[in-house]
């Protein structure tokens, strides 16, 4: 498999770029629109064709590059059924199936952070990836508190869905500002503080009193994605 | 293998954790002395005892965390014996091997970016590291204009050594400013330009017209790496 870690700083994004090394076939995970140029480069010297652009969810911080890669590239946009995105190629649905030549991703229904927020897992030589989006991030978790997001589902999307996924698994998160570029579900498990919660009621406790100030960019943001970043 | 890429972003440097799971030893490559804690808090979450400090070179651009390190935890600190420095626990020399538990560094010297330029490559489960300092970066290659830097050298440390490594090596940098993680040698052999020189006298002619200007800590950060950063 081929994989790539990529980093937007102004938004502090990761973006994966995963490619199937005998079809040649690829899948980018959670783009930023001012990087497309970059993303098409790396796919001509890898010598990938872009399939599929995936979103973790409809993004409140960075705009995706998903409309644009779709006309540059042909490849289907992906975005969660709760979205109600009028201009993605095809809606996720929970435990839908997405290949990408030899690999295989499944998507993991896990809202929370935004009704709409997915996960995706794949394997690869025996280890597990988890591209967590804003759900779980490195000693963190999405805030709860837009886009119908819920502290409550996210803590059963936490406990019910990623935390089942085997310890070793790679977390690959959506975001990090602390240059942090992974972290594994049991390393998450024992010092993720969010996750010491003892119970969904201390969990939402602590998500709904966080009282951070809005994103910047969400005014423009939402409306963007809900239009695959075709602004 | 235990293995973490942490990104530093005011001098954009990556610092590299490795850590043996059986012994539970561990190493760190170029740390910067501003994410002290960070290493100390990672290094007791994942539960592993820091027995050696790394530097591919003495950098000019951000202040090591080594001297503190080694105060801290005991752990040796290591740089090339071109860097003349009077603190290191023990100096580094073309060919040396460095055990970390069940895993073994070897260390290139690189000459060419600086005098005291080494790069470090192990083997895990089948695949090559190659941690290549301000030697190799994804896409280009460190300057060679201050610290006793040749371009003539670094075409040699490049043609000669790095690049005979195997293609499918991954490639992990000092630093990258445009949020890419990793490579491959058969990346690079491909796709950085300055690789795409003809001979050594294109190289030499590419390096020496850069025209940059100095790293802004370049006259705090040498004495200070040199004193293994306990300014």
């Amino acid at each position: 498999m081929i994989f790539r870690q990529l980093f937007e700083r102004e938004s502090s994004t990761y973006t994966y770029l995963i490619g199937c090394e005998e079809t040649r076939e690829a899948v980018l995970i959670d783009t930023v629109k001012s990087e497309l140029d970059n993303y098409l480069k790396l796919l001509n010297q890898l010598d990938l064709k872009l399939i599929c652009v995936l979103d973790t969810h409809t993004h409140a911080d960075h705009i995706t590059a998903a409309g644009a890669l779709r006309t540059e590239t042909g490849a289907l946009t992906l975005l969660g059924e709760q979205a109600n995105s009028f201009c993605v190629s095809k809606s996720l649905h929970d435990g839908d199936s997405i290949s990408v030549g030899n690999i295989n991703i499944r998507a993991l229904h896990t809202p929370g952070h935004t009704s709409d927020s997915y996960c995706f897992v794949l394997e690869d030589q025996g280890q597990t990836y988890a591209f967590t989006g804003d759900t779980l991030l490195i000693r963190g978790t999405g805030r709860t508190d837009f886009q119908n997001g819920s502290a409550s589902q996210q803590y059963q999307s936490l406990t019910q869905k990623l935390l089942t996924l085997p310890d070793h698994t790679w977390v690959y998160p959506g975001h990090d500002y602390k240059g942090w570029t992974r972290s594994t579900i049991g390393e998450e498990k024992a010092h993720n503080p969010r996750l010491q919660a003892q119970d969904e009621a201390a969990y939402v406790s602590i998500m709904n009193n966080l009282k951070l100030p809005n994103p910047v960019l969400m005014d423009i943001a939402v409306p963007a994605n809900k239009a695959c970043g075709n602004t």
